[in-house]
């Protein structure tokens, strides 16, 4: 295995300087999005891990194995495409590292959960769930996938979801729509209040009255049900953000039965990038999440054991014909 | 938990005899197909377990967690029907009995492997590689799904290919098809050379010539490029057993490609019932195979450590309007 490259080489291969690099890591508001995506862009095509131990200190034990115990139900694991991309990049890190990924589920209703062993990536941890609460008294090493529940202060790397569905509250305002929805995922989720409250910040900014938020599960039926919801809620919507493209993909359906054209009368954007995003009709505006590059970073991070800041990649509007 | 249910309830549930039951169960020649049906109908509603320990002599340990693990590329697993219905069913059992599902895959091409920990439940298992070997000689409970490969003397569950593969035969050579080409899996599976070997024997019985095997991997793609395969090397095919059903997906596309019509022109019959089945253009003629059972009763017996006889499930062949 070579050795990692420096934080002076993610910032030559960047254009920028080492300090405005490390400024960009640690999150600080004092750079701009392009700037960070730069940085981004090229930590994840070096491989770069952050704040690795100094040379010698520490020679990295050999991981054996990496978990990755995702708080869903287990037919999520292969219908949702989120977890499918998520893992199969994490695989390739790991493959790597000649370390064995094991992946196993916990129902977001369990009471009760196992134990695991060695490090874990936790995924879809939610707000008084007893998982996380679990896992990180363990004292195993634990990353989680999204900002923690519960204010609960665990390692983590995220997206930019707040600034996603800022980018989506924007494009729909300056198109004029005035009358927004939002299909959101499980309100225990942290990732659905940064979509929400990135979204509803900036229509509160456009002095519009707060959204009206419809709540699903990731999934298309889910975002069909959300869709003809909020139509019977506010049947004047011009305009709906879904917090999946699977969600928005079920919108678009109900949409196009109730004879509502996308997007003359109605746009719709949804959350993800996913492959589903180039293959609805009309193809969908969505906010693209650099969901590879998430498990990338994070998987060298907890590889690395070196934990102490959080890395919030930053995400981006892609404008297709939904919106 | 309540007690499993005995042979003779099994029986009774089925409408046969104990001594039927018990001679379906060990495979003999001498019960019907039908009965065999009836009697695993009746094993599977009843949850029933063969051979566990006489009451009072072992009581059952609590498995913690069982490791599903599979000889497979990781993006597969999320796009394999089959691992979807086998690990989705054995899930459910495994919450019955508060047990975790792990999961884990290891490339076709690893030439080490990893070690695991507690009951495993071996899928895609292939000939020469090493990871039958090296959980067979770690000494923990391991069941194979399908025939153990390298005739390792294993424990496992399978589903009666040969038959399966027969059953598609007979519908072919009854309806007056001539000229038989196969699609295979990889020929490093015994589930392969099972399907081969069943279709093969009853076309010799037929007194044709053995039919054109083309390999795919049992995704649609493979399937597509396989069936191009064949009509170049066999022109005037008119049939083809696929043996999965996203491959005989596949082969419908280059059939349509081709302007050769199913089923006037092309017999073609597919392998699983997996959902997609129904989906396809014409909708596939296929061999029933009981995933969700075979995963059931594979999971019953791991966890009830008691794997001193094999179970072959039946399968059937559905007939739509392919063949």
């Amino acid at each position: 295995m070579s050795d990692l490259p420096t934080l002076a080489q993610v910032a030559a291969a960047a254009g920028v300087s080492p300090a405005t690099a490390s400024r960009a890591l640690s999150g600080s508001v004092r750079v701009s999005t392009a700037t960070r995506r730069q940085v981004y862009d090229a930590m994840s095509r070096l491989g770069y891990v952050r704040h690795r131990a100094p040379r010698g200190v520490s020679a990295r034990r050999q991981v054996a194995a990496i978990t990755a115990v995702i708080c869903d139900h287990l037919p999520r694991l292969f219908s949702e495409p989120f977890y499918t991309r998520f893992l199969s990049a994490a695989n390739a890190v790991l493959e790597e590292h000649g370390t064995q990924l094991m992946m196993a589920t916990v129902s977001p209703t369990a009471t009760t959960v196992p134990s695991f062993t060695g490090p874990v990536l936790l995924l879809g941890a939610r707000e008084r769930h007893p998982l996380p609460i679990a896992l990180s008294a363990s004292g195993i090493p634990l990353l989680c996938i999204g900002r923690p529940p519960d204010s609960l202060r665990l390692p983590y790397a995220d997206v930019d979801n707040r600034d996603g569905a800022r980018q989506a509250a924007e494009h729909l305002l300056l198109s004029g729509r005035q009358r927004l929805t939002v299909i959101a995922g499980p309100p225990q989720l942290s990732v659905t209040r940064d979509r929400i409250a990135g979204f509803t910040r900036l229509t509160r900014e456009a002095g519009l009255p707060d959204p009206l938020v419809a709540y699903g599960d990731f999934t298309a039926a889910s975002g069909a049900h959300a869709m003809q919801w909020l139509l019977s809620h506010a049947p004047g919507l011009d305009a709906v953000f879904a917090c999946s493209d699977p969600m928005a993909a079920g919108a678009l359906q109900t949409l196009r039965r109730a004879r509502r054209a996308v997007p003359e009368q109605v746009s719709v954007i949804g959350f993800d990038d996913a492959p589903i995003a180039q293959r609805t009709v009309p193809a969908l505006t969505t906010v693209r999440q650099p969901v590879e590059e998430l498990a990338s970073v994070a998987t060298r991070i907890l590889l690395s054991g070196e934990m102490r800041r959080d890395p919030i990649l930053p995400t981006e509007l892609v404008v297709r014909a939904s919106a």
